[in-house]
């Protein structure tokens, strides 16, 4: 149970000051200063809840390690469900927060840090386009995740490399789709939002879904037997 | 003594760069820069008071680790006292630093980066959001600083996890309350401008103190018995 | 082949968020976000094919390689074509991003990120210029790459130290060339372009070659035989 | 003989990289983007030349090691004749660069990124606050310096530690005296712009060598017996 809580907590803390960066201060910050919030959330996490349950707070992220034989079946599942509540949890603060400051005129108002593509991605993506940047995006962070979590020195140093690679998928994402990379992360702001968030949202939950089980099977390739 | 002269210098350093880039050169550095700044005083801190004292040079973080049995209860109250003193001589240097460049018109006209809320917050968030904001910011801090430092093997990178930790905070924050997530950080200004700062501080006393309670008890119940 | 592939994936994904992030999102980014873009690549790469290929993906590090000793003169050879091959298809991903999103124009109208100088260097550098600006940075970037991979102890930090070198090199380039470093990165948009970029990339294949082979030369001067 | 030119190269890249970033984009860079320049110069050369002269490229730093014992007098001498030419060469590789990019209108009219006061600091600090800001940052970058080095464990991060501390003290310095802690760093420029700069050159040399000095005593002293 402690996992699960631990896996509840990060991903509160993820969606909360992730997608609280880009709601509350996203044109004081741009998006270099976002990506970094993303990022950092993940370095931050790691090193607390890195050792109870690996700090995965993304259901991609679980489903990589569950392609690699590093995660059962059933922990997946709860996985995924802790993630998404821990998730919605995060968006609920982030709208206390945000409606205690008038100035924002309302959590609706600020969208929540939600993804989107078309009329809600900055460069106007189409949806093909958005499901290709997610699949891509999504295969870097979690292959980039199952590398680096694989070798035992890199230990002390994984939950930053994972950071910044967070944060590196988000320098190229933001003007794109937002970058989601985590349906658990997309999910809670169209919960909140509804309407064309809402229907949009299941770009961000099969996108990234796809970009994990190539990054999976392909990093089981590579590593599989030696050359 | 060598312990309590550490963490004086170490939290002079921390307020009079941190506080420093708010007040010189804010709108110049923007919020990322602000952030960095204060995270970066705990890098470079860290690696050489940290075998000393530990490097808390906050009183939030104090709190935390006697919480979890790493320090006692006279040394908890003699590092509070001696970061309160070196927080108010960093702040007492940088007032001699401005008060030396005439563009700046004087320490009172530079804020000496004070944290507040109401009308001294960017986004005009009140008093119940600001109390809300800086328990989370301070949990999220304190419970990473005692995760990471818990384990041997971290050694070389805790510095580092702790000051962009602390950098991810003000990212966050600095929009709603200039984030103080540390009670000597933002008693030092308050003392030397006097009016609304000094009003408003004691939400910068006990936010940090309530959220740095709640991360030291949830590590001590999630590190206890492994399940 | 396990190693070429890799090569191929890296330069790839190199390619398509550093190159992407210029031609996508370089106004909301500025040159410290495309450095950060281009470095994170590395940072990201390095950790996962780190140990099947050594993550070059760079023909002028395979070339430093190969120089101190390294890397043997056929992999050499098969390591450059895969790197190429991998900054084609990386180019011709983010062209397929680029025209999903009507809002940008065309990928031609981006520039695909490349390199340039005289009417194509945003401070109007000549050749003379860009040829020694490409020598120094390539230089001083395989230099780098070369020492922080010699020492096994370095092993979990050389993927973020490699990674912020390259960063380092943009800050520095990026007004003047663009920064290339790295021939494969030039030889793809190059040819997706044509025009002046086709005319002008031999500058951006002679000079990395140059400063590679005075950065091989050098560090096996300064570490064969301690003094 | 390969500790003296060890030292050349980097003082060389540090200069070159550090100030060309602030003479040739610094507007486009703002101050966190040459901060990282500088810092990262650091981060690159500390894992090539480290283990062969330590990588001090700095003659504050050599003299806070030879007041902890770490330096021979006679190579204290030679160091900072070494770090010197350095700076002057990269300073020269400089001037080209920039006069070959007729936009920027000569060397001269870029500054070269030299350090000042009064009306050559962006806030009018005055020759006094000058001094007490350069004995400071110095203080603090030389304090880090020591700190880092003197454990073994510290060794895989301590320049990725150095180089953060190194943009640190440029977040704050910057918009005050352009940041030296390093007279090799402000003599270079100085003598090639003659004028102002040389006549405030001084205040460049004299502080950073009164901030290490205070910086190795006090380490010294925190850290001879434990008590």
């Amino acid at each position: 149970m402690k996992r699960y809580i631990s896996e509840l907590i990060g991903t509160m803390v993820l969606v909360l000051f992730g997608c609280g960066s880009a709601a509350i201060a996203g044109s004081m910050l741009g998006t270099v200063g976002i990506a970094l919030a993303f990022g950092l959330s993940i370095v931050a996490m790691a090193y607390v809840i890195g050792d109870i349950s690996g700090c995965h707070i993304n259901p991609a992220v679980s489903i990589g390690m569950w392609i690699d034989g590093r995660l059962e079946t059933k922990d997946l599942v709860m996985y995924i469900v802790f993630q998404c509540i821990g998730a919605i949890i995060g968006i609920g603060l982030l709208a206390i927060i945000i409606n205690s400051a008038p100035v924002l005129g309302g959590y609706e108002a600020t969208g929540l840090g939600q993804n989107g593509f078309g009329s809600a991605s900055s460069v106007g993506l189409n949806v093909f386009g958005a499901i290709i940047v997610e699949i891509i995006l999504t295969f870097v962070f979690v292959f980039t995740v199952l590398g680096v979590t694989k070798k035992a020195e890199n230990g002390a140093v994984a939950g930053i490399v994972i950071g910044l690679t967070l944060a590196f998928v988000h320098i190229m994402g933001i003007p794109l789709t937002g970058t989601s990379v985590n349906p658990a992360r997309s999910i809670a702001p169209a919960l909140f939002l509804g309407g064309q968030a809402l229907e949009q949202v299941w770009v961000f939950i099969l996108a990234p879904i796809i970009g994990a089980i190539i990054a999976g099977t392909l990093f089981k390739g590579l590593t599989s037997e030696d050359e």
